[in-house]
């Protein structure tokens, strides 16, 4: 999305990453879906179906570590428009178990070139949640 | 697997290996195909069909980051027997276009409670290979 | 710091740290002033002396990095006692340049064998400050 | 260094990279020695004196992360001439004691806006030589 493209409003902002989603092989294979993503902010859901855990019923590292990824890239998205993730460094801090997955991301910098952005990733049952994972990362502005 | 069942040879780690991927939801559907893992290395392979991508046919970065990951923890795993993702930084170094990716883990330091290890995540055509990621990761012991 | 020394109050943990930092070289050398450490919170000044700076007086990228290091380990130590550092990622996010740098470290979780870390180091002049780099820390226990 | 000032011979780049060194406070605190700077490798040497230390004798981790960010940034320098580190990982795997600190960096992709580089950093002592922390860095280049 160009910056003349760069959505008006939080609700059209949403529609855009939901369609975005949808057309993605992998998110569509997660199942993530987008609850916020506007001026710096973000927040996705994934619901954890059988596919996505390993032995145990936890969530598989790599389906925290996309929720890490794809949070932080949202919430650079909402500020910068088309991005691209260049590093992150993710600290899985306890056992992803529960009914769901809930990322939330912050950008803490908005660079010229890159923005940094917080990502924090808990395990969800019920009305109860842990933190599970969090990162840092770099995500970079692509250039037109 | 406790250290007396840690397997005698390479192809009894292979197979052993290769069961665990199919008994993980995740795994199974990454469609991760283990090709080594002995005395600290670890190769793997990830065959990219349409699943796995995003627009433009690039594989997902979550995709990648989990090719880091499984080959990382199956390096340490391979000397150090049950082990467990503590962290990892990964850097996306070039888009990830290509038929199959192909990960190897190489075990740099093996300490007495975490396993530090390098991955490097290649995509591949035909005889073509190049770089698109790096990774620094920290494998805990699974204590018993 | 065994379990049993664990400091009784904020100004007994204060004045410990100071203590720890006069008998390093390298701290005392760096000038670091612990200014809070308890309960999972830490916080310290450098004053950016000559020595402490590269060409065109922005602090060099070690010494920012020796800032977030140390809150980090400190805000670790206010909840478990004696710590080392395991690993750290560093985020350069703007130019260091200032009279001093303040650095914020808070515990994100604080896990069996290593506590979770993140730490904030800004560039200060008069009433002035800026965030110029953001890390995230594993903090291991060191056992007895 | 714009790219016409590129060094044309690994002797011009060690010469000016040395004057670097002696115009920078804080790496002419460290008594950091470029020992080799040039296409895509670098090496340093940092002899352990007393205000490097902490309790005991061992290196401070700062001092181990200065060693791991300048020897990365000057594989970079060698490859893309002026550049800025913008994050790196370090996991510090083994205490840092010894005589003096080897580090070495290469450059493992040249990128059009960063270079990505793996830095390793032994502690020595006589003929011994141990891996004390590996890290991960991202070097900036400076745009004119």
């Amino acid at each position: 999305m160009t910056d003349r493209m760069m959505p008006d409003s939080p609700e059209t902002m949403l529609a855009l990453l939901k369609r975005s989603v949808l057309d993605s092989g992998f998110s569509n294979l997660l199942g993530a879906e987008p609850l916020r993503c506007w001026q710096g902010e973000a927040e996705l859901l994934i619901p954890l179906k059988p596919e996505l855990t390993q032995h145990h019923g936890y969530a598989h590292g790599a389906v925290v570590g996309a929720a890490a990824d794809n949070v932080c890239a949202w919430a650079a998205a909402s500020v910068a428009g088309d991005v691209v993730t260049a590093s992150y460094s993710l600290h899985l801090v306890a056992p992803a178990k529960g009914e769901r997955l809930r990322a939330r991301g912050t950008v803490l910098k908005t660079g010229w070139r890159q923005l940094t952005v917080r990502g924090d990733v808990y395990a969800e049952s019920g009305e109860d949640s842990r933190l599970v994972a969090t990162a840092l990362a770099a995500i970079a502005r692509v250039e037109r």
